[in-house]
Parts: C-alpha cells; sequence; structure tokens
C-alpha cells in the first residue's frame, strides 16, 4: 500500500498538507474524512487517529498525524526543492520559528473566526455572542500585524525570496476567515500582495482546488440533533 | 558576540533551552529576564524581541524566538548526539509531530494549571474560582493521558531508546503543574519511571539547578499594583 493521507479541505491544516504533495508531484491516496458528517468519530477512523482528528498519513504502518510533522516528513522523504524547507540554518530556523508561533496565534484565531462567524451558528445552530465575535476578530487583527510586521515584513514571502512551508501554512489558516467573509487582506496591502504570490507560486488551480470547500463553509447544511450533540463538545474543545 | 540565550527558568520553554545547550556543552552567555520583575516589558527587551516573550536566541544579528526553533537551530549549528533529533525520517517524524502536538495541549494546560493554582492567586492577587480550577486540572489529566498512551506507550522515552528533544520540551512542562503542587505522577507508574530516566539521562545536578526556580514558584512575592496592572492582561491573554 502506497501513501495514504486522510483528508478534509474544510481543515486549515489538511489543505496545506494536500496543496504541498499535489504541488511536489507526490503520490498519494486521498481518504477523505468528512468532518461535516462525522466521519472522523466514526470507529474506522478511530483504528487511524484514536485522537479523531484530520489530516493523518499513513505510509505503509507509519502513521503520524500533526500537519507540521506531517509535511517535514513529506518535504524530507521526497527531496522537494529546497526552497520549501531550506537547509541554510537561519532560513531553516526561520521556517520553524513560524511554523512554532502560529499553533497559539493564527491557528487559534482562525480557526475561532470561521467557527464563531459561520460553523456555530450555521451548521450547528449555536448562534455566538457580537461581543464575543468582536473579541475574536480583534485578536485576528492583532495576529495579522504580527504576521505582516514580524514574518513577512517587505520580503517576498514570509522567509526571503521564495514560497516555503510557512507560506502555506500561513495562507491556507488566512483562508478559513476569508471562507467566513472576514476582509482579511483589506487594508493590508502587503498581505494582499503575498497572498498574489503564494497563489502564483503554488498554481492558481490547484489553490482554487483546495479551497472550493472552504469558500462554500457559509453554505453548510444543519447537522442533524445527535451529530450535534457528539459534535459539539469536540468543537467547543478545539476552538477554546 | 558569541551566543545569547535571554531566558527566565521560571518559564518552561526556556528550561528546555537551558538544559539542551548545558547539557551539550554549548557555550552561551545566559541573558537572566526576569518575568515576575517585567523586565520583559522594558525598552531594552523590546529592542530584543518586540514580542516581549522569552525565550530568545541572539546568535551574532540573528535573532530567534520560539523555544522549538530555537532548540533545532542549536540542535543543527552544533551537531548534538543524533538521538535528540534523529536522522532517521520516522524518529524524526515523531519528536516533530510530539513537538507540534504540545502546542495546544500539554502547553496550554501545564501553564493554565500554573497560573490558575498559583501565579494568579499568589503573585498577581487575583484568586481562581475552585470551578475553574477544577476544568484546568480535568483537562491537563486528559493531557497526561494522551502523553502516555500516544507518545510513551512502552518505550523508554517518548519516540523509542533515547532521549530526544520530545522528552526534554516535555518533562521541563511536566514540572510547571509540579511546581503548582500538582501530583502529576501519581498514580502514573510509566510517567514516573520515564521522568527519572529523563532525569538520569539530563543528569540530577543539571535537572535541579534548572527547575530550582519554578519548584519554589509557591513563595512568588506579590507583584506591586503598577505591575500587576501592565502584566494582568498580557498573562490572561497568554493562558487563555
Ligand atoms: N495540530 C493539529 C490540529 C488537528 C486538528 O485540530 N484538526 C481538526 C480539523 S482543522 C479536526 O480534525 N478536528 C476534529 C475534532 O477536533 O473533533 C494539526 O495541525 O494537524
Ligand atoms: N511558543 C513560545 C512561547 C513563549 C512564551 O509564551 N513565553 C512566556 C513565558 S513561558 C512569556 O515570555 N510570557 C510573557 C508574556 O506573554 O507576557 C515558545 O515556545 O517559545
Amino acid at each position: 500500500m502506497g501513501l495514504e493521507l486522510y483528508l478534509d479541505l474544510l481543515s486549515q491544516p489538511c489543505r496545506a498538507v494536500y496543496i504541498f504533495a499535489k504541488k511536489n508531484g507526490i503520490p498519494f491516496e486521498l481518504r477523505t474524512v468528512d468532518l461535516r458528517r462525522g466521519q472522523h468519530l466514526s470507529d474506522a477512523f478511530a483504528q487511524v487517529n484514536p485522537l479523531q482528528k484530520v489530516p493523518v498519513l499513513k505510509d505503509g504502518d507509519f502513521i503520524l498525524t500533526e500537519s507540521v510533522a506531517i509535511l517535514l516528513y513529506l518535504a524530507r522523504k521526497y527531496k522537494v526543492p529546497d526552497h520549501w524547507y531550506p537547509r541554510d540554518p537561519q532560513a531553516c530556523a526561520r521556517v520553524d520559528e513560524y511554523l512554532a508561533w502560529q499553533h497559539t496565534t493564527l491557528r487559534r484565531n482562525c480557526l475561532r473566526a470561521l467557527w464563531h462567524k459561520v460553523m456555530l451558528p450555521v451548521f450547528l445552530g449555536e448562534p455566538v455572542s457580537p461581543e464575543m465575535l468582536a473579541t475574536t476578530l480583534a485578536e485576528l487583527d492583532m495576529a495579522l500585524q504580527v504576521l505582516e510586521g514580524k514574518f513577512l515584513q517587505d520580503k517576498a514571502f514570509l522567509i526571503g525570496p521564495h514560497i516555503s512551508l510557512a507560506d502555506l501554512v500561513a495562507i491556507t489558516e488566512l483562508m478559513h476567515p476569508v471562507g467566513a467573509g472576514c476582509q482579511v487582506f483589506k487594508g493590508r496591502p502587503k498581505l494582499a500582495a503575498w497572498r498574489q504570490r503564494v497563489e502564483a507560486a503554488v498554481g492558481e488551480v490547484l489553490f482554487q482546488e483546495a479551497h472550493e470547500v472552504i469558500l462554500k463553509a457559509k453554505d453548510s447544511q444543519p447537522a442533524d440533533p445527535s451529530l450535534k450533540q457528539k459534535m459539539l463538545p469536540k468543537v467547543l474543545a478545539m476552538i477554546q
């Protein structure tokens, strides 16, 4: 059995893994785990990942979770072009720095923006108070300032002149609030120009394909009550 | 100017960086940033890290934040023994997996346990409700189960027979709730035995030295009102 990737393109780390594998011509079997149908809560998927989260990589007997670990594993195993995860120690450290920073900042903020603005009210039928939503969006705004001011600065890409894993993880993240209808790039010309460069580097067609699902998140059908009951505590834990 | 490390051993990622550098004989100048004196909020430190957080590495002109990135940078630059961050792709991926997983789980839970149990009431004079504390400790308990069940299993160390960066980041994390008086290892014989192995691998003397500050956290002097006012919002943002 070759490489298998368990993904739902609704999820931002899954989009990063998907784009990375496709862009680098890495052959894989796509195993779709439809989160909105609760497929991550099935017994079958618990065999693959007892933590019931996507993405998951399966390479023969070797099962790996955590998008950052999956991206690095693929980068090393398939010897992708150096710019993704540079050999140069300082450039590589800059990628690591971004990948570590985002977990508790942009990741959290973008996830909350999507769930507070769209997924909780539309999909789970749990409206979020305007105050809560405002706090979430204010925190997102602060993280975007750090993304621009500390990481992007005046460079073409987050780490320098070429696209790296940092850009891919960042752009797939930002498309979460974009999918929720947030004007992430408005009034941020540097970030907007960077987005264009990242899209071009990835390729428009692949970028669009990977983001089709999230850009239609607003049209999610409401979950049925039994699924809602199973999912809600896990969702609240995930976005806390 | 050689390598400089800006640290406060009260902070768990700082302890990981400190132990790693000392254990591997990496020469550095220690720049102590006393968090309880608000030294991270000084203008001088903002020149080093505008985000006002420790740890920070300075290697000539090169300034690097984020403990995980700092550990990887040191491991590569100083060619430390392979077991810390193995060349073997699957073992290396296991280290990456743990390092990615902990950011939003054990890190959060251990930080909250310390602040909710000790630092908020003792240092900032802000008692935390028993309900809140109970939730925090229940979440910590769940993360400890994952640490044992998914990561440690029946191995000597988290990744296999030797100590790696994953163990170091995990143990320095767990010493946070230990410093807060939580019985982290009670009723968990596997984790307790693992702790002994990690301490022995690091060396008792270095381990004790790095953890002196956190083990006395309960004796923190109350912050004066003006410092409290400056720190409280940042603390709440950090442990949210
Ligand atoms: N840190 C993990 C996060 C994985 C994660 O939280 N995945 C979400 C989708 S974005 C998930 O599967 N959630 C289902 C749940 O928590 O119930 C990574 O980067 O891979
Ligand atoms: N993800 C960062 C976290 C850095 C961090 O939050 N440091 C804390 C100490 S543990 C700090 O400096 N806090 C000061 C503040 O947030 O005001 C790392 O692993 O280095």
